[in-house]
């Protein structure tokens, strides 16, 4: 038997490690196409947080191989009439609940075919109203991932739900005000400020003010041992977005700041 | 090299994610069968929660490929006289110690051979008394999925260890009491009343009451997305059991209930 | 098209499960090594515990198949001038920050050849000064389990940082003081004396004494289940290192003690 190259599942859903669903959907997978080959991108979505979801899935599928089939489960509408569809880009496919869950890739990747998931064929038998990770999403994504087309899993549309992405805006006097949208594993405040927002600024990266909480970091930098051991830090990070981080420590617990945190560019010392 | 289909490994533990214990045994696994397909059902099983382990692996296990090796490992009498079984089902074989973690399955899946574990030829070179997971589990999975049988790896026997499962009685009036039995990661409480035992009310399912706690629920619904956000519902989860949820929150913290807690459909109702 | 046996490539980092870190890591070594084979080892490592990291590696590596490239990232200077260093032993590869997490293992797996990586042929273009787990520990390890050779990597040095790694010491009157170096899932109280440091002791081991906390242990056990349920023992773990454990209850709770606690074995009544 000749072993082709398969494409590459990729799982990120909000199912947690504390119950089995994850290992479920893995099992309906296998048996469907087991020579399947599953990464997980991350399942410790917060209950329901499409946004988290939708965040953590734009930093990781690009560094996926070609033709992976990612499966987004944040799905607080299951078993309601919300729609599932099978996004297909130039390099990827996307299968997910129609609810913003693709709303930071979408800027990124253009749809080049959407289709509604209608066709029962491809899910398992009597599907519940309740786990469509088990009876939808991992039988149709096993179904990809063997060949099976998209158009034969539903209905073409040209329509999706959108996401409200916060962005940052421009202040008076020539700084920027933007948001922590996440916080990781390390308490990296991690902003929606990237890069080329901060083009428009004549100061030196070096004299840039970063307001955060009640305090300012002067500066950016580029690791972040560069700041002494617990002491902070500005600098963009692996994602391309501004970051506020401790070194070696945690700068969500440092500044008590949450998610939705103003992080301003301090203009006034341009 | 010609690759035949071989059977999934899925892996049920209490050993968390904390330690390196899962990894050792998935180590273990692909040193004796390098082309071993290895799938987590869960382990993040309350440390020695047999009746947890055994609940999660009730609810994943049919739904894995025909002929999975199904290793449960929540084993708190490991290095003592505790036996090791292996048990043969129509589809399916499952090696656990008997101390009951087999007990949901067993009324769905019939045995057709149980084989006490005792042919060191299969375990790790002196094995320890307190990890077994890595110096017998992991080893004799191994070479099941090589293809080793069941009667090599010991003692044929007709007689399993059973756990003692709560189950829902008959309240006068007509009305049935079970108990919660489980709580997920989105703090659905699930009870141990299946349709079965609603079969006997003459009471439309709109009308049921289900009591919790001091609270009333009216009706079962069919999807989370009925309730407004929030508020509570009852429904009938994917594994079959009725449950008792809140819309995107948790009902767990809702109600203030812990596993244990009484579930009553009230009988006065109807 | 014959598949070869590849190298497992098995992954420890401090990168948690709540952010993609890890999935990312994944998708990158399946896009250069399609058929690779990941086994993950740990990912719960505290942020930036080096010893956590360290001990959890030795405890492990070696159960894992022959050639396995062992892939460390706990990182803290990631970005700054430490090395990133491959290190070839008898029977497996390590890939890690040249920090001391591979001083556990030293002692036991001597180095046949140590690289400095340095090769950017191998890294992901335009590496990050943030996040080398994906832009240069992942491909690098991608590109050694296709078979690219150690040497094409960088440049050979014979110099590796170490770890400070705590030893039991005797005390006077005969007895050995340790302390607890980890603690597990269980609440296992982990030292750092094995049974090397007893054989010099010739008081029969029903009698030993251990101390911890302001309480006493007599004598060795050999499973957990030797203890009433609740009471503590102490044994030798299977790692090979003197464990203070309470049968289904957790030690660590029980004695109210951290890592770094002193352990005596009492000399006074041997």
């Amino acid at each position: 038997m000749v072993k082709h190259r398969q494409p590459v599942i990729a799982l990120l859903t909000d199912f947690g490690a504390q119950d089995a669903y994850v290992g479920i959907m893995k099992g309906v997978i296998a048996a469907i196409n087991p020579q399947s080959s599953i990464i997980d991108i991350c399942h410790s979505i917060p209950p329901q947080d499409i946004f988290q979801g939708a965040y953590l899935l734009y930093t990781a599928y690009k560094y996926f191989p070609k033709d992976t089939i990612h499966v987004a489960v944040v799905d607080p509408g299951v078993g309601s009439e919300r729609d599932i569809v099978c996004v297909h880009t130039k390099d990827y496919l996307f299968l997910a609940p129609d609810n913003g869950i693709l709303g930071f890739i979408l800027p990124h990747e253009r749809p080049q075919t959407i289709v509604r998931i209608t066709n029962k064929k491809y899910f398992l038998p009597s599907p519940s109203t309740t786990f469509h990770g088990r009876d939808i999403f991992a039988p149709v994504a096993a179904h990809l991932s063997l060949g099976v087309k998209l158009q034969q899993l539903g209905i073409e549309t040209d329509h999706l739900n959108t996401l409200c992405l916060p962005m940052p805006r421009k202040k008076r006097k020539g700084g920027i005000e933007g948001e922590v949208i996440a916080i990781d594993r390390f308490g990296n405040l991690i902003t929606n400020i990237t890069k080329d927002y901060l083009k428009g600024l004549k100061c030196p990266q070096r004299n840039i003010g970063i307001l955060i909480g009640k305090r300012k970091i002067t500066g950016l930098g580029k690791s972040y041992a560069e700041a002494n051991i617990g002491m902070p830090l500005a600098l963009f990070g692996s994602s391309g977005f501004l970051e506020v981080s401790i070194n070696q420590g945690n700068a969500g617990k440092y500044f008590k700041v949450e998610k939705g945190a103003k992080v301003a560019i301090d203009g006034t010392l341009l």
